[in-house]
């Protein structure tokens, strides 16, 4: 029994059966429809998955990858995913891959078994598995990378911000209300949002002549915990510093936690800089001067780019590189 | 191999074996529901997908409903639900209503047409759709409530903690370290752990015999803006005040944030008592007391009693009340 067979015996063309099987109603009537459903059903005619790539029909699902939804940054983010999916009809599973690339793996994994109609991945790293690589690749599955460039899939597109050149503005703030000895509280190692927050910081310097010292580079995980934990041992190291860049608001939270218990005070001895500007960040005593990421915004247009590629518009290609702004608070000087 | 033959075989009608494989129990005796599901399994027939609408398999796949990923409560939960099902091959749908029944709806009907497993739930409240509740009764979709009970779904097993107990330790450490004048900035009114938390607070007052006053009683959203926003009010028209009891510790985030502004030293004129016991509350400025539910614990619980229920242990259907503590920190007098 095949497409043909169904497509004689209902007396419409082969690609009327196609296009009710693919729930794709254009052209087809309510009443044909049912017709060839009931059809289908009566002689159990299974549809010929070639290759297994070929998914029969969407499944109006969307795959989500992030490190961590406990990170205070990406609550918003996936809440911004979420909403756009809602809005079109398509639900979403939630992956949290503890930045550990075999999750990850695992995770593409079941998206592809369950043919999840688009992927979205916050990723970090290059895949180990090559084969699943190609696996994701034949696929045909749409992607489309949020907040972090992918090593492996250089051709999808993303929704970004410039890390770089809002790193750099942040920095230069510290530069222009007087700080000298600026220390630098990065991210993981090796993730791309670390590097290019790093290659900021050093341009600012740079331009204002002061010399890079690499030992007031730290890096650790996006975390309060690591904050707090790795400024006390620093601060300790250098007492001369001025300013602190973290590169998370959520290791700021834990910078000025730590600062108050060694009562240094903010930003009269150290001033604070995060990055994101989470909701709280607004809520901590001082309040934090950060770079503003429209964190929703980012997932909701990922979701949106996604989901035009899904319906096969060229706009969904396209990467999106979207702009930050400095929010000034309590916890740096005025100029 | 079709339904007919299966049902042939099987001595029962086709509407039968559909209704078994479609998961509907009605008319049909488990006995024969448990024959025909062997029968299937045995024979290795493969129901037709295409009709949309038979599902025999697995889908691996969990449906869960919160009200906001943005709520800093959630996350955790959610995380717990997340490494369980992931432990398990499971993969997660995640779902915000917004405290919205008609959101709540449109996702219970996305759960029956995507066949998910299993259901997870933090309600806000009766459903409208009447013929959608059914459904969902009918459907025989195991289903376990989190957090907050339900009015429709009273035969369902659920993870929560005794709220009323917790807000009563809460409240009778403020009165304990001499407070008398305490507000209550409740969540959201009508919701099942607003109510439970006030009947503490009243049981405290009630054993102290400290006057209840309706006054003192404010309801509003379990977030940060919610806090601030209320606090600001109800200090001015009771200057009196010598505690704050949060309904969440989103609330009291605003509250500290308020009282900072206002000048009015934390623990030294206002105590103030959160609920939950969010990662953060010990990063807050004071760090603050609060009641510790097992926030984690709780969602990694109910994704377990769910995947029992799946697996037809009747472990599952046991509600679970898991325990609170009194956590002790800064905002509050010590004894």
């Amino acid at each position: 029994m095949t497409i043909n067979d169904i497509a004689r015996m209902a007396g419409v063309s082969k690609g009327t059966v196609s296009r009710v099987i693919n729930h794709n109603p254009q052209g087809v009537s309510e009443q044909t429809r049912q017709r060839i459903l009931e059809l289908i059903e009566e002689v159990g005619y299974i549809p010929n998955r070639v290759a297994g790539s070929i998914t029969l029909a969407r499944t109006k699902t969307i795959g989500l990858i992030i490190p961590d939804i406990q990170n205070m940054f990406f609550p918003q983010m996936v809440r911004g995913v979420e909403d756009c999916a809602m809005e079109n009809g398509y639900t979403l599973f939630l992956c949290n891959s503890d930045s550990n690339i075999h999750k990850e793996q695992q995770y593409l994994r079941a998206f592809l078994e369950k043919r999840v109609d688009g992927i979205l991945v916050n990723t970090c790293g290059e895949l180990e598995d090559r084969s699943l690589y190609r696996s994701v690749c034949q696929s045909g599955i749409p992607m489309v990378l949020l907040d972090r460039k992918s090593r492996d899939f250089t051709d999808k597109p993303g929704v970004y911000v410039d890390n770089q050149e809002a790193a750099y503005s942040g920095v230069t703030h510290l530069i222009d209300t007087g700080c000298r000895k600026i220390l630098f509280l990065g991210g993981p190692k090796g993730v791309y949002t670390t590097g290019e927050r790093l290659k900021g910081y050093r341009q600012a310097l740079r331009e204002a002549e002061i010399p890079f010292q690499k030992e007031y580079i730290t890096y650790g995980a996006y975390s309060t915990a690591s904050g707090y934990e790795r400024v006390r041992h620093i601060i300790e190291a250098y007492p001369e510093t001025d300013a602190i860049f973290a590169g998370a608001d959520t290791i700021a939270i834990g910078v000025l936690r730590a600062l108050r218990e060694l009562n240094i005070p903010v930003p009269g001895q150290v001033s604070v800089l995060g990055f994101d500007n989470i909701m709280l960040s607004a809520d901590l005593t001082p309040t934090l001067t950060t770079v503003a990421q429209p964190i929703y915004e980012m997932g909701y247009r990922a979701a949106r780019k996604l989901l035009a590629l899904i319906g096969g518009d060229p706009e969904g290609a396209k990467s999106e590189c979207m702009s930050t702004t400095l929010v000034q608070r309590e916890s740096t000087r005025s100029r």
